[in-house]
Order: structure tokens, then sequence, then C-alpha cells
């Protein structure tokens, strides 16, 4: 079995869309698929989903392709989402709302367990079916939920010393939406989301 | 002179992150830096930096580092930021609200310039400085600003419709938020962010 440290981010986002494919083939009923059907489908290379496929010991049987329940279930195992992840969102502002209401983060295999803000206005109102509490009670509310996730939207100014924090409280993974360089804890995985870098990404390519 | 296809998204991406620091460099007079030192403040590598740098032709002087001014401006005219680039937001719910809100987007080089929904009890109403308008409006709402960047924060099942009215009223580049692969037409370039994909990503590290 390939290890988690074998495999490279990108390829580890292209099982992603694969999986979300196959979600989407399940609940139209579809029982098997080839990869070109499903590159057709899905706007994705047939070659390249093969290839990825392969590399994790899945072949799909000529003119008839691969099982879709089987397949679903592999690639969820893979990616270690078969359980419930439970996370938590650090930040009730615009961003920390959206990403609170947003569909994908309450569904499949992710929970947003509980949901922080220092703003005493905010504190004890409810969003999202979870009513949000003081940062204070971080350490508390992370152990009380078992919370392994955290999404970090809070300003730039104040990032690192929330990290910190999610740091000692335990957390083992972060998603952060403050547009900064955090000084990373070694055991704590961090993927930064920089809205901005996106946009300046798509104005190199206006040229 | 490097062309726009030479560079991979992913270098492109540090060299907005260097952006990043010498404009907060500069914001706090500093006038020179030498890899080393921006490395250290802001948790980078400085011989990433050296390299990245010198594949545009930039070297920093030994013991002296990088002139930051000079720098700065080198690299916005390298992401093609030099100049102001208009841009609209199609979904005026939630993750479109937070975009809307969000200070990087009315900052240096963006502009958000319109906002379109097809809620009638949104549309008129004021968010952000901009009055919303019905997505009847596109074509027109895109030629009056010469907007060229769309963000397209729409749910996913009229995610490709949206794309395509987009795609036929001129735009050059979207960034897309709704967690569907878009069928693409070759003259638009397109950024997908699939925030449940970044979840997946972190969950993967977790086992």
């Amino acid at each position: 079995m390939t290890q988690p440290d074998d495999i490279s981010p990108l390829a580890l986002n292209r099982i992603s869309v694969y999986l979300r494919c196959l979600r989407h083939l399940q609940a139209e009923g579809v029982s098997r698929i080839a990869s070109q059907e499903m590159a057709r489908r899905f706007h994705l290379s047939a070659s390249q989903i093969r290839k990825d496929l392969a590399y994790f010991g899945e072949f799909g049987i000529r003119g008839v392709g691969y099982d879709v329940a089987h397949l679903r279930e592999r690639l969820e195992r893979l990616l270690g989402i078969q359980r419930l992840h439970p996370a938590i969102i650090v930040g009730a502002g615009n961003i920390g709302t959206a990403l609170a209401l947003f569909p994908g983060f309450h569904s499949g295999n992710f929970r947003i367990v509980a949901i922080f803000d220092n703003d005493p206005t905010k504190v004890g109102t409810e969003l999202a079916g979870v009513t949000i509490r003081h940062s204070h009670e971080l350490a508390p509310g992370i152990e009380e939920t078992g919370a392994e996730i955290a999404i970090l939207a809070v300003p730039a100014e104040v990032a690192q010393e929330n990290y910190q924090a999610l740091v000692e409280a335990g957390i083992k993974s972060v998603l952060n939406f403050a547009p900064v360089q955090l000084e990373l804890a070694p055991e704590v995985r961090v993927k930064t989301v920089d809205l901005l870098i996106f946009m300046e990404e798509l104005a190199y390519f206006l040229q």
C-alpha cells in the first residue's frame, strides 16, 4: 500500500476530483464506467485517469471499465475520508461565515463541530446550526469535540497567534485563509488559501 | 524577456508571495533586503528566492541584497499587475459576499466594479459599495466596466451556464468557486478554487 507521503498534492487533488465524479455517477445509478467516458463527461484526461488509478493498483477492465462503487470506496479509504472528520472554524467574519454555510463542509465526511470568535456580540449566536464560542475556549472546545482540522479565517494581523493557539490545543491540520506566511509548527500541516494569489495568477495570463 | 507561458503556476504563486513581502518591507521603509533576511522574516527558502528571481534576471548584490522598490516594480510588471484590473462577481450568496468584502480584492491592482445576482430581492441593494445588478445585465455590465476577470460564485448546478454567459460577454479570465469541472472555452483561462479539495488534502495527511 502506498504511504501518505509518496503522493504529490497535485495527484491528491486529482484523486479528489475523481472521487467527486464517482459520487455523482453513483447517485445517477451508474455502476461501471470506462476512463474515456469518465473523461468525456467530466472534462478530464482519460490517460491521466488510467495512470493515476493504476498507481494505486486500480485497473479498468477493457470494454467494461471501472466498478464505480468499489473505486469510490477505494479512493475514500486512500484519502482517509471513510470516517468523519470533525472540524472547527476560527473567525466568524465574512469568510468564516461563508465557509460555515458552505454545503461541502457539512456533508460527506466533514462536519463543522465548533466555531470561535473573539467578538462578544457574536459569541452565543448561532451560525450554521452551531453556537459561536469565545476564542478563549479554543482548547476545551477542541478537546470536547475531538476536532482535528481547523479552518483559520481571522485577519492577517492575528493569524500567527491564533495558529499558535491551535497548535497548542492539539489541532493536526489547518486550512488557513489569512494572507500571511505563517511560522509553521513541524507537527501541524497547513494549507494556505490565498485568494489574492489566484487573482494575480489570472492577471499574469491576461498579458 | 520570459514569455507568459514559460512559467509554472507554482513559480507564479511564489512570485506573488515575494511581491507581498516586498510591499510589506516597503511600507516599513526597508529599501534593501538580502535573500536570507527575506527568507527568515517571511518563512521562505533563501535559495528558492535567489533561484526564482535569477530566472527573471534579478540578482541580489552580495552583502547588500535586492533593491526593494526596483524588485517590487519588476515583479508587478512581470505579473501584469502594474495596471488596474477591473473584476466582477457573479453570485452574491455567502461566498460571493465574502469575496466582495475581502480587502485584497479592493486594493492594489484589482477592483470589483460590478456584482450580479439573479435574486430580485438582492438586485438594487448595495454590497461593498457596488449596486448589485441582475444577471440578465451581465453582457452590458461587462462592456460598460471593461471587466476582464470574473469571480464565479454561483451554485454548482448553474455554474456552466453562467460561465458560458461570461465567455460570450467577452470575459478573459474566471476564478471559479463552484465545485464542478467546467467545460472550458479555449480562449478563457479558468482557475477553480474547490474548497472541499483542500479539506480532502488535509484529511489525507491526517492518516
